[in-house]
């Protein structure tokens, strides 16, 4: 197939995931960069762009041009990335969609389920492919997860325990003119979560992505520990499944030691699993009354699923950009196939608008319960 | 000093947790096993005595008449270790202690908060001693981390995870006959809780013994996952202690693959610790932007009060038994400055009554939390 | 069956293997001390005695004198264990076989070959029992390997490497004063093998135990790195077994961070296993083609070899002390059977005086090559 | 910088190193693939060229061809990276310098010593950039070790133990038809290492990058444990460096369970390191008389040498193609230099012609101590 031209909004000198995603559409080689709105100022927007190879006239000082002008241009881009921080998620999207340009973008997707609500019908009337990057799905050993549960090896599921434990921001390091640190306890560019937003729904979307369940009430108990602080650092969460599996989720930015410790163990009535982000090219399964297994990334009886989603045998780690890069490949795939007005291979998939509607509702249900002394909320 | 003479009541053929406490008693050589009601059959009483080899004029079939003829005797035990099933805990201390005798008793205490208060006041008023075996709480580097959180190197404490998960009822062991199984899943024996009861009771104490804080308020959701079992096998439960901290205990009997996973994670402003009851001789110190430090049972910064409850140099590993035995021990010392009509050294210390107490208060505010749909309850 | 009364040479105030075994052989009540030459200064040894509730009169100050009265005595001693440093062993061990007592030994058995062939020669004549405590083979799960590798479990054996770093020795704390390190690094005490004879022969012998081969030839490269050492600290040697298998130890005495890290792999043509010491209830079962297992003691498939040598269930670690424990017990299995004029269970079995003998022609070879630049040497 | 421009001798379809150098080269995007030759049948090269987006005029049948087109051209290639089996790397990459283009070269450089020394002697004549990818010394943590040692962290360096187990060979492997099997194990296409070619040489450069000490003498013992196989499978090295060190090498292609075991342990009078390139963003530091501390890629201490070599902050997995993009990284920086004439940072490094040299000599070296017994021979 021939490359996807695609755009970037954020992601200018100083952000992270920009860049992430940037090497992320690198590593397979199926994207090129050809545009972008780096920053709201025009000039470190072409600054930006200049380093990355982006002809000037390409890098804008406006999303909303941008949008507007890529959408004319008959070498215009197939897709955009959206870097930004949270807030700017829905209008951005919005602009492009309404360009027929695809959207692939970060989360949490917006800052009100209203907004994501909203958004889930654009993309419907707009036809046109929305890959929201919850990266960690991306793991190749996750894909096997979920493939082991749908094909009912750990028996019926009945307790799910994920957590995402940073220590980051144990101090107040958005005084100190950190920008992550900042916009991420901003309530004005995060919205209304700031660990469960910024984190927890990642966890959320993990559990639900390998379980193959839907979560439909939980009861959250969200603190903020570091004095001042406008948002939630830690959050503490139960959960009920709709077969009747119960869950616990744990997220905090405030637990010293700690990374990105994303885990997620997951219990049936015939084995459970655990996997560990930090170390993700193993898996332990637990068949019930038998030895546990440490499975690996290409390693015996771990299936096709994850075998689409690795690059090197087993044994040679592959990380998380080769995980956020599964995601952009499975994009890149969907992309092609919409552009040859074919179906995508049914192994394709990615998290989608209704995923990132229902991170959304989890965000809410968590600040909801938490207001309501924790009380069981749907989400 | 010489031997304690102790009895026990319960523990006889067939029973598991009665020779874990000879084991215990017998480590340091402090304790000399004289009498027992081994069994409420008094031929397998005597039995069980022989082969222990008690006295067959000192193996009772009834632990009330026991307690008496020991209380009685000029050299009657100083001690009586109870392992039976939960509901008999009560009757048989108070027998004991009614003739003069300290008790030693498995947890939870009681069946009831009534019976555990009431049991308070005929310890006080008996002026006997009275220990309780959360075992785990006598592992050389628990008695570590509690002291370097009282020493304030965690700064102040704000996230307790604790949990606790087994696999041994995954499915219904308690239809086959198997005897612990049995009677663990029996209300009538075990009281109102299963899984809360017979573990999340030592996750429980664990966290708040190494925290030093006292846990206010609880919301809980108890699982019963096997078809036909009385008790719950699963718990979640979110707490909040003293002092604002917040936490978490997850307990499990049928989540495949852990046979006994009780960690702790406990963080606070300044640092972390993580340690795992299944590879204790190592403890994970996370103080706030420095590396983490491993530190092992005897190893370097590791102080006084780890080395107390140690026998042998670091890298031998010293496991569950010499953990209980540290209990004993203990009690050992306390004993004999009691007959020495002498305070203990300040050092010496055990679970109580009062633990005792608290820990049914967490049973029957987990159940009543379960059943108002994880109400927050004070415990 | 009846305890067994025994004795001991050596164990005095401040050493520290005397506790250990006095431990061991407590735990599962076989054993009772009644008397002892605990110190070659009479004073001290009764002193010690006392102590340890030895009557005043058996509490000698000569081995030799021990040995003849406790053999003339009707309820004299049925063993002796010897637990001085290693040039005391040889006269230690033939004093008491000829009057008849069984011998406990600690490791190595001798400072020489000769004596240690002598002393099997003793052994065999005199009728009693011999046993050398490698207690690393008491742990279940090396008794679980060695019956998986009989059992072809791993196919032909081809690849054995096993290491024990340790870093005790990293500075030269033998100028300290420090008891322990004085005698390891005195050759007149402890033979021409410092980290040779103190660790490596415990490497060695475990490979040899659980592969169940005999090593022919090894090349060693013995090195002392602390200055005025007199003996080794570190040692590098290859290894050629029976049927053609390659191996490598390593010991260390200098090796920063290493506690006690024995460990073992073991390769087949059909699969491996991998142990350490210092989490010793799980190990790696690597069947070729197949995702590796954990094993844990009492957990699946784990079979009666493990059992046999295990007091509670999986999950609950049992550690170094119940090890050594272990092959006390076997020993009283043994002893008992030969008081009652029986064979022992087929099962029972111990390190002898064979793998004494074994022992030290490891140690007499690896000095013998290392002197010959690492000349392939007969063992 | 603008992009280098380079080609790629071997990696066709059905290669493996081929598609990794590509991933590394693409990831920072320092280079663009333009020309190949990429498989000596001409359609077949086309055939690949065609995929990776080569113009069909520069993807050749012959890499002779190639080195004087491309080095006639003016917009020819700036440095050409050789992926083909061991046989062929000095032809071609003797072509390419005498053609005035760089070199990035798979390892072992040459399969004879004499080549080895013939190339370093063209690359000086040349005036040309060598890159060996040993590509291990590419992950950031490594770096960091580097400079510990170099900083004198761990003190006087005493002990090096490397290992590298696979088994992936530990069939006939390449008796199924298996590519990469086969020209591995063939001595044609390896020349006379097989293990020790493959896989010792990492271990062996990996051990001498990070201690900065030269092997002076080694004594091997090379073993092939799989019938008719010809060339080894298992080495077993014993190291002599030029301080005093000593080391240990254990490489295995047969020891089932291992993937890709990497490991490297140096300790030194002051402490020590540890490091498994299957989790290889974390690393033990054991200062003496210390804890344990568990440095992360990214992690407190950990300085700029492994800063320079990371994309994303810690706890988020950078793995195999990361630190192999490293090297090409280090690369673009040193060739964007020669272009600008100018001298490149300090800090840029990577393994040059003579660690090739010293890899093969490695190698030869093994072989020949093994034919010899075993004796001490120098490298």
């Amino acid at each position: 197939m021939s490359k996807i031209k695609y755009g970037m909004v954020g992601g200018g000198q100083g952000a992270f995931i920009g860049g992430v995603h940037r090497i992320a559409a690198r590593m397979d080689d199926h994207f090129e960069l050809v545009a972008g709105a780096f920053s709201s100022t025009p000039e470190k927007s072409k600054a930006s762009g200049a380093e990355l190879g982006v002809d000037a006239d390409r890098a804008y000082g406006d999303f909303a041009e941008m949008a507007i002008a890529e959408g004319a241009r008959r070498d215009g881009i197939e897709a955009v990335a959206i870097v930004t921080p949270n807030h700017m998620h829905f209008p951005i999207a919005k602009a492009f969609l309404e360009a027929g340009i695809h959207v692939i973008c970060d989360k949490p997707m917006t800052t009100s389920l209203e907004d994501a609500q909203e958004l889930a019908k654009l993309v419907e009337t707009s036809g046109r492919l929305f890959v929201l990057t919850h990266n960690y799905s991306g793991y190749p050993l996750i894909r096997h997860a979920r493939a082991m549960v749908a094909n009912g090896d750990l028996g019926k599921i009945q307790i799910i325990q994920a957590e995402y434990p940073q220590d980051w921001l144990t101090e107040a390091l958005e005084g100190t003119g950190q920008k992550q640190a900042a916009w991420r306890t901003d309530p004005k560019q995060s919205g209304i979560g700031g660990c469960v937003g910024d984190i927890g729904t990642h966890a959320y979307h993990l559990a639900g992505y390998v379980s193959g369940l839907k979560a439909e009430k939980l009861a959250a108990d969200l603190t903020t520990f570091v004095p001042d602080r406008d948002l939630d650092d830690n959050i503490h969460v139960m959960l009920r499944y709709e077969n009747g599996a119960k869950g616990m989720i744990w997220a905090s930015q405030v637990a010293p030691g700690n990374e990105n410790g994303l885990r997620l163990r997951i219990y049936g009535t015939k084995g459970g699993l655990s996997w560990e982000q930090e170390n993700p090219n193993r898996m332990l399964h637990t068949p019930y009354g038998e030895p546990p297994r440490i499975l690996t990334r290409g390693g015996p009886t771990v299936g096709p699923e994850a075998e689409r989603m690795s690059r090197i045998p087993p044994g040679h780690p592959e990380g998380y950009l080769e995980g956020f890069a599964n995601i952009y490949s499975e994009a890149a795939a969907a992309i092609t196939a919409f552009r040859n007005n074919q179906a995508a291979d049914k192994a394709v998939h990615f998290p989608t608008v209704n995923d990132g509607v229902d991170g959304v509702a989890f965000i809410v249900a968590c600040v909801k319960s938490s207001e309501a002394n924790s009380a069981w909320t749907d989400i």
